[in-house]
């Protein structure tokens, strides 16, 4: 693939030039890269290699740069750059970018930076912060071109053209607004340019963007994105004025996040955490997550010295003993995370999770009787012992029934009670399987083997 | 949240309409969504709901449907159709959504759907087609509008005017090429609509946007429009040719699987898998991935069995042995997840690699060196055994630094040998880590307690 292996070049080149300490090199192709890119490198970079190459970035760019990167690298960024640097990054930033910055920042610089700005700019700046992180509101840039629905294209377009510089550069879509600026349509570009200049806006804006409050979670917001393709949607108040519009580019950054959260969460991780963070804070968050572990394991170790004196009989038994919980583990993992994509997509409702429940019932059921016929057989021969195989398999057929229904449940509830499944969940679950599984096998082996 | 709320129950009541068997009033319903919300509800039905339903969406919004549904869904509905109502779904479908849906059927409609077609219309699915899936010539729509750097934007106002219709209603931009057809650069309708239009397009095209050649990995792709904030982008054939364009909305879904691929992969399921697929297939699929784990679980068995004589003189390690793996497995998974984003981003160049796993091995000591120390004290007391206390203590440092090695080193070798680390990993890392935590902890315990 040769585009892919060219960025790759392209990359790679630079990291073995700031490895060799070329920085007028390095610095030269920094100014190829767009801020986007240059984020990417930054990212990719040791602590060292990444402090020399954030000095030679432009700082004409930096306030783009440090929206682009993830928010653990920005900390680390903001930490290197001083009061002057910081109030140039942040000039000629657009408004969402900058509300992202500035909430980072200390008050102080923040105080500093809102009175460098001119009024206008300031209010509407005001405006994106009120509105909590993960919402439309704070997601929105407020820098939108509106027309009135009772003029011609032809207005539209001599409008256009006296503002020049100031239609953003990527817009797609203007928006259509009444006297008292609410929200009634849009008129995209593709439509201004190919309809007859005589027609009038209402006759061509389309109604099928549904405008967006401006307190909908981004998830929602992206949700709405991706189920409309939409390039870009107007955000409005309760009474449906026109506040700003958002861009899918932000939207992106939302999915990638989402996906990231999920992933990175079930190993207990930030979907921020930065690959290169320096070695102790990065021991300091990993403890926590093996603390929590270390507790369940604990647990689960608990239940098995409950029946000490019965594996002190009968050794076969701590041989056997990880399959029945590793196998429910692995059964109740899968519902898990099924239904946690569910949740996320937004697509369990009441009447369809109780079908979601009984089919991963049934699927545990069916295979927890497969499986258990399977390993009753290969402990049977191998400790040549029936009794042993009959109480595996039963151990087993528990242990995959109850994973797979609290594979469902579990996140249900969480997600109900407000804790975060994608990061809760994985843990729960395996503590529940591993104390199912231990306390169902040696608890059975205890009543019918001794 | 209004807003959320208020789409909830739309979704909510049309599948109330449709528990309650009320087809006219769910049909109603149903045209007034878009083709991306039914699709979305009709990925939130059990089987028999889903049948019912989507033989009440309207048979022209059919191919669009079908475009945005997952896979598996997406078989699902087809199986229901009959030749004449897929030729019918499958008319006025935008190229690359054509390519998608063409590649799921069987080749005897295929040849029918292609025979129906004009055959310029033809060439340009085949041209499509002719790329494999996963790239960017298969992701692209070969329908673009070209203009020439020399003439006016009067003019190429005039020429829109005159495409009318024809003009792909979400264009953002015009791509630029000379005689050859060779792309030059990118007009945006943004740059159209407010340069003068006595400006030639030479003057006001923008050279920022790379041009994407058409055999380029679609994540790399991703990456790209991620990046440079991207709406579009021109995709190109080895000399330079335009082939086609690529619209934001197709990335969408392709972060939106790679993220959901990553989350789903480590349970062993598919991005595509379908939260109400029927009980047996169902079944299926999950339990070969139970049979591989059932394979790991007795390779660790296996090494507990090796050492069955000496837990039977001490039965305190078959209550403690679980311990020494399970922290191992956290601590791997923790470094395995970093690892696995970082390939997926492609943020791990030659250069920072071996930083990474340094790094990783420094953070693996020591949590491995303070958590040895904690269970040790715990295990000292719990069985008033101090050597116990010491060997598992020695046990859970070997573990969790042999983990953040493996978690490093696991997956960047799956990667060069093309096994795709997000399904592979963590499977064979919990292996790793299992085995290496019973045979440390038992074998060292063979060699000093006894």
């Amino acid at each position: 693939m040769p585009e892919q292996s060219f960025t790759d070049n392209k990359f790679e080149r630079l990291q073995a030039i700031i490895d060799d300490g070329a920085m007028q090199k390095a610095r030269r192709m920094l100014t190829a890269l767009s801020p986007g890119e240059v984020a990417h490198v930054l990212e990719s970079l040791p602590p060292t290699e990444r402090t020399l190459l954030w000095e030679l970035v432009d700082h004409e760019t930096d306030g783009e740069v440090l929206v682009q990167v993830t928010d653990e690298v920005r900390d680390d960024l903001l930490r290197q750059m001083d009061y002057s640097e910081l109030l140039s990054a942040t000039e000629a930033m657009e408004i969402d970018d900058l509300a992202d910055l500035v909430q980072e920042l200390p008050y102080t610089i923040t105080r500093e930076i809102l009175a460098s700005l001119d009024n206008q700019y300031r209010q509407r700046l005001e405006a994106v912060l009120s509105y909590p992180e993960d919402t439309a509101g704070h997601l929105m840039d407020t820098d939108t071109v509106t027309v009135r629905p009772e003029v011609t294209l032809d207005v539209v377009l001599r409008y256009l053209r006296q503002l020049g510089d100031k239609v953003p550069p990527d817009t797609d879509t203007l928006f259509v607004v009444n006297r008292e600026d609410r929200y009634l349509g849009t008129l995209s570009l593709a439509a201004l340019v190919s309809n007859d200049t005589s027609e009038i806006v209402a006759e061509v804006m389309s109604l099928t963007v549904q405008p967006i409050a401006a307190i909908t979670d981004d998830k929602e917001v992206a949700r709405q994105f991706e189920q409309n393709d939409l390039l870009s949607a107007p955000v409005v108040d309760d009474e449906g004025h026109l506040l700003g519009r958002i861009t899918v580019d932000d939207i992106v950054d939302v999915i990638r996040e989402e996906g990231e959260h999920q992933f990175m969460g079930q190993a207990g991780l930030s979907e921020d955490e930065d690959m290169f963070a320096p070695v102790l804070p990065s021991s300091r968050r990993r403890a926590v997550w093996l603390g929590i572990n270390l507790f369940t394991a604990l647990l689960a170790s608990w239940v098995i010295g409950l029946f000490e004196a019965t594996i002190d009989k009968v050794v076969a038994l701590a041989v056997l003993m990880p399959i029945v919980a590793s196998m429910g583990g692995i059964a109740g993992s899968q519902t898990l995370a099924l239904t946690i994509r569910g949740l996320a997509l937004d697509q369990l409702t009441s009447s369809n999770t109780r079908w979601l429940i009984l089919k991963e019932l049934a699927v545990g059921s069916i295979n927890g009787v497969v499986w258990a016929l399977v390993v009753a057989m290969i402990a049977g021969f191998w400790f040549n012992n029936s009794q042993l195989a009959i109480l595996i398999a039963v151990a087993m057929v528990i242990n995959l029934v109850i994973a797979s229904v609290m594979g469902t449940f579990l996140p249900l509830t969480l997600n109900r009670m407000g804790i975060d499944p994608a990061l809760a969940g994985s843990v729960l679950l395996t503590t529940v399987t591993d104390i199912v599984g231990f306390f169902a096998f040696l608890g059975l082996a205890t009543l019918f083997l001794l």
